[in-house]
């Protein structure tokens, strides 16, 4: 087991990254103060998962509730339901929540526990890769509107991350390789010899040899440590997180939740910003080939398969939480390795953009 | 123009008391770099204050949302109401929310404010004395669940306070009264002096001197800012401002949202927590007798006016934010001017003060 730490001053928190930590008790028990304790998790992780983390907490008072799978339950009547369950239950403020499964209950009970009653602590148990490598670090917890991805939510740091490696063993591939969208993302965006090594290990990660996907989680892991410990709220370079995303977003929102898995969508919107990147003088072509060419190895999408219009993509786009006063606001790479978010871009070249990238193939 | 500080190091904020400082426009101006502002308020309060409001935001764009007036329309319903309006006028994380209204609207707007795109600025506007010498101040916010009050909510400052006491000269005299609850409960937990203070001036705060309402105010600010100062979180002393609000509200709820109004309920609550100190010996029956003619020549009422079995009023506690693993937390009174929260509370007696304080009048 390796341990990672995000340093937030008394917010701070362990990043546990190692296999079989969902049945490791004394684990669970250093974290685990609480008498009460609710396991919100969904209907594919629950047959595989619930049981182990269930025998950590035989001493305590236990609701579970178990969500249907998919983006498509990432809501407020969600949020609401577990809220329903928590008070039903008489739970209180020093009940403790455990978010058991990938980035949509992560972000859906991080939310929930960060509302009822102001506040109660939660570890984030992720079991996929996308929610190991990235949405179950840095407290961004919230749910969609039907308008816009994660409109509605809070910063609220859990009290631990529980990674549980072995659970990528049930992963489906298409998951898989939606986490690792994210994965080459910290490459892309600050760690160009990261890049690099994925390069070289895409088929050892594809495969899933445990020394790859346990050294690719650990570098993505301390990548988003150092971002969010340098910019816990996004003011500044936490922008950087999210290339691709307000491409990845609106596409997202435009197919209808749940129809392109969250990394899918990200890899197809970091194309989209390699190529505008490109076009306006920032980016190498090169680099921006060897960008499409690895998210393609990772067996990820690099365009739309439906026609969307560019106006309709501006439309979706206009809701993004990174806007400022009605502009757009994008993240653009100057090369691998280094991200920037300019103030202005040229909405003429943003428009010829989408007109290529999202024209049908 | 007083203007006293919340001291929470960077989210310090200001708290300014006085007249017509809703049409101030320069103080406004200080607090309103946003370009895009929401007013959300109640349809008893818009008719009365909302242009004043207005006249200062000319140079912005501003969406206005006017709710029911009443405590039975703070919930999520509401909130989502209020999201749903952001994010079809495109509002940025940049943009500003005011609460312009009492208690029920700046619990309600905070709310919005904190989980709209993870938390945007917003201003507290309080035009109810309850709200000026309460709820506006310390960063609760929160909405009700049918369970339970403010049973979903967050932590969550505002950047300014601006009380313009000019907008207590239309406060229907019941809502004057519920004001006094609270600041009579200031004098109750920490402030001896300001106790004796109110029994000396309670006529002159019926007939709404100007003067001695402006002091009332001032002093209960002055007062719940060092107690939120000293524990933001209520993680200890800060749970002695809630004095009489577990039993005031299981009465809110058990009556149904909007019967009562939350002074109201509180100054019932208030004399059930002063009996209960008394019979668990804590308490002098003279100050007990003191408080309960304060609270009556405040025209509020010392008893319910209806029904309400110990037991059933036991289930409706058993909600509150304040209980531990499921053991009921009270606050009580060592004398006037001193509050605590005994950690354990014998059972028996909680049911004989209920059985006394409940029963037909």
């Amino acid at each position: 087991m390796r341990t990672l730490t995000v340093d937030l001053g008394a917010r701070s928190y362990p990043i546990y990254i190692g296999g079989d930590l969902l049945s490791d008790r004394g684990l669970w028990a250093r974290h685990l103060a609480a008498k009460q304790v609710m396991v919100v998790t969904n209907d594919t992780v629950a047959p595989l998962y619930l049981d182990s983390v269930l025998a950590n907490l035989s001493d305590k008072q236990v609701e579970t509730v178990i969500l249907p799978d998919g983006e498509q339950y990432k809501t407020l009547d969600s949020a609401a339901w577990i809220w329903d369950r928590l008070i039903h239950a008489r739970f209180s403020r020093n009940a403790c929540l455990i978010a058991l499964g990938g980035g949509v209950i992560g972000d859906l009970g991080g939310f929930a526990a960060a509302c009822y009653q102001r506040g109660i602590p939660f570890v984030q148990a992720p079991t996929t890769l996308l929610a190991q490598v990235d949405s179950s670090v840095g407290g961004k917890t919230g749910v969609n509107h039907a308008l816009g991805k994660n409109m509605i939510g809070a910063f609220y740091q859990p009290l631990a991350v529980i990674a549980d490696t072995s659970s990528l063993t049930t992963l489906p591939d298409r998951e898989l390789s939606a986490g690792l969208a994210e994965v080459i993302k910290y490459g892309l965006i600050r760690d160009a010899a990261f890049f690099g090594w994925i390069e070289a290990n895409i088929d050892a990660l594809l495969r899933r040899d445990p020394t790859a996907v346990g050294w690719a989680i650990e570098r993505s892991c301390r990548n988003k440590a150092e971002v969010v410990t340098a910019d816990e709220h996004e003011s500044g370079v936490r922008a950087t997180l999210n290339l691709g995303h307000t491409f990845g977003h609106a596409i997202e929102t435009g197919a209808g939740y749940g129809v392109y898995l969250h990394g899918e969508a990200v890899a197809i919107g970091t194309c989209i910003a390699a190529d505008l990147s490109v076009r306006l003088g920032r980016l190498d072509p090169v680099s921006a080939a060897r960008i499409r060419e690895l998210l393609q190895r990772a067996r990820l999408p690099i365009r739309l398969n439906w026609e969307l219009s560019p106006l309709r993509m501006l439309e979706l786009m206009a809701v993004d939480k990174k806007n400022v006063d009605g502009r757009l606001r994008l993240i653009l790479l100057q090369a691998i390795g280094e991200a920037t978010l300019p103030l202005e871009i040229d909405g003429e070249t943003v428009r010829a953009t989408l007109e290529h990238c999202l024209a049908a193939a």
